[in-house]
């Protein structure tokens, strides 16, 4: 006992050390995020490394291997694949016209209330379905609004945290970044248009003994399939604005009643421009500032 | 003293649960992980709390308010918009054949060395330069590969970090789930399309003085220019493969010496089918399993 109190000072000394040590670890705590996502990544090998898709990160590491066993694992059938080939003038022809016609594309944040063909709205959705996905797990769900009581609803939800965005969690970079674009935090279309889509990613799968399929990539995925969408669109004459609102997701989730597993990427109203309709005056890159030959 | 060491055992004792309570917090590293990107989030409100974007996060924190002040921050003109209206059977019909040729759409692995116009490749590309941005940033930039040596470079980078997934990093689950596809680390398509495209973001941008600018959303926004990409190819009976080569980013931006603040997304090799090209037999799901209405 006589040795321990003599003792007593190096414990506490070396405890003291000890604790410093992990409040220092923690205190970095950006560098504490990388390494917590390399390590993360180690684990899950499928994510790229200079990638950095935070949507694998938050898939659930409880996942048993066998519930591959249950995937059928043979090779599916190959068939042969020849689609349409055209001639060259034609097909350089079918490019300039392709791009005219995406060119003329603008967000809209002016939308009439003019009715829109629900069958119309269907092809395009099919059109999006077309999309490629990781592992062809086509992880989206097209959640198509119609009804003006949920239509306004939603209207209600995004306002209220867009307010809250623009007063408080808002940075003056980014108001001032969009001030040009003249956006606020009302948002009309949302009851003019006849349709809005909200897109949910599907971050997992449930497979049929009820465990979870990996997703990989899914963001990457949906947001291909939302390009599909808006050339669409675009295709048919009717306008959209691209919008991804802002914290907004897990209570449109709950008002649509969508599964947890999946997540608003994207809200797009769908309709005809309103006949007074404006859009700012801006230009595109030309192609020498986005393509680069080799 | 003496009631120094009579109070020692319960020093250490609290000591003790001290050490206990942080370890335990740093030992649930995913809710921590959680827990800092939370953090992260307060300082980088334009981030959805339900996102999750990844790569809003690697953006350096150094960047000054200033740097906007350098920014036209008058609003833009506002012009009128009123694009193509088409008539409701039109639309319908249009719609209708614009499913109809994304649908023919396949992921093709086997791509024929037969030459392709390069003004077709541009205007797909001028086309994908149509996509709508996070705040108008147009972070994408497309490196088109001609040059036989620098595909096959390209081939060489990719199928070594290929072959080192297949064997090492990955785990059996991404393996048998790809078998279905039947995909392995030989791509041979990197030499025999005539263009590799090497799609990068640009996770910021350049200020004229030298800062950094924000791009927000810049993967999403990516993506859907990717899905035009996608759609353009389509157009023109052209094929592809949607690919994110696994780890290879950093070689493959090296090779292409594209800057820093560039990161591969994808790379798609551009060519016609080959004359035996096959595809696996996969359905897509139908409309009910893709589509919600409310």
């Amino acid at each position: 006992m006589a040795a321990f109190s003599l003792l007593t000072p190096v414990f506490i000394g070396i405890l003291c050390v000890f604790i410093v040590v992990i409040l220092r670890s923690r205190g970095k705590s950006s560098n504490k995020l990388q390494e917590n996502k390399k390590k993360k990544k180690e684990s899950k090998p499928w994510v790229d490394e200079d990638l950095q898709d935070g949507t694998e990160i938050l898939l659930n590491d409880g996942e048993d291997k066998e519930e591959w066993q249950d995937l059928e694992e043979e090779d599916l059938l190959h068939v042969p694949f020849a689609p349409a080939h055209y001639p060259v003038d034609e097909m350089v022809k079918r490019s300039k016209h392709f791009y005219e016609l995406l060119n003329q594309r603008r967000s809209v944040r002016f939308i009439s209330n003019e009715p829109v063909p629900r069958e119309v709205i269907e092809n395009i959705i099919r059109t999006a379905g077309t999309s490629p996905s990781g592992a062809h797990t086509e992880p989206w769900t097209f959640v198509v609004v119609q009804d003006p009581e949920v239509k306004h609803k939603v209207r209600e939800i995004i306002e209220e945290e867009e307010e809250i965005n623009y007063h408080k969690r808002m940075g003056d970079k980014w108001v001032s970044d969009l001030k040009k674009l003249r956006t606020n935090w009302v948002k009309e279309y949302l009851d003019t248009a006849p349709f809005l889509i909200l897109i949910f990613k599907q971050v997992y799968g449930q497979l049929p003994n009820n465990k979870k399929r990996t997703h990989y990539y899914n963001e990457i995925s949906v947001s291909i399939a939302c390009g599909l969408l808006l050339a669409a669109i675009q295709n048919v004459g009717l306008v959209t604005v691209t919008t991804t609102p802002l914290n907004c997701g897990p209570r449109l989730r709950v008002l649509l009643q969508r599964p947890v597993n999946e997540k608003l990427l994207m809200l797009l109203p769908v309709g005809y421009p309103s006949k007074d309709a404006t859009v700012p005056d801006l230009k595109r890159k030309p192609l020498q500032d986005i393509m680069v030959i080799v």
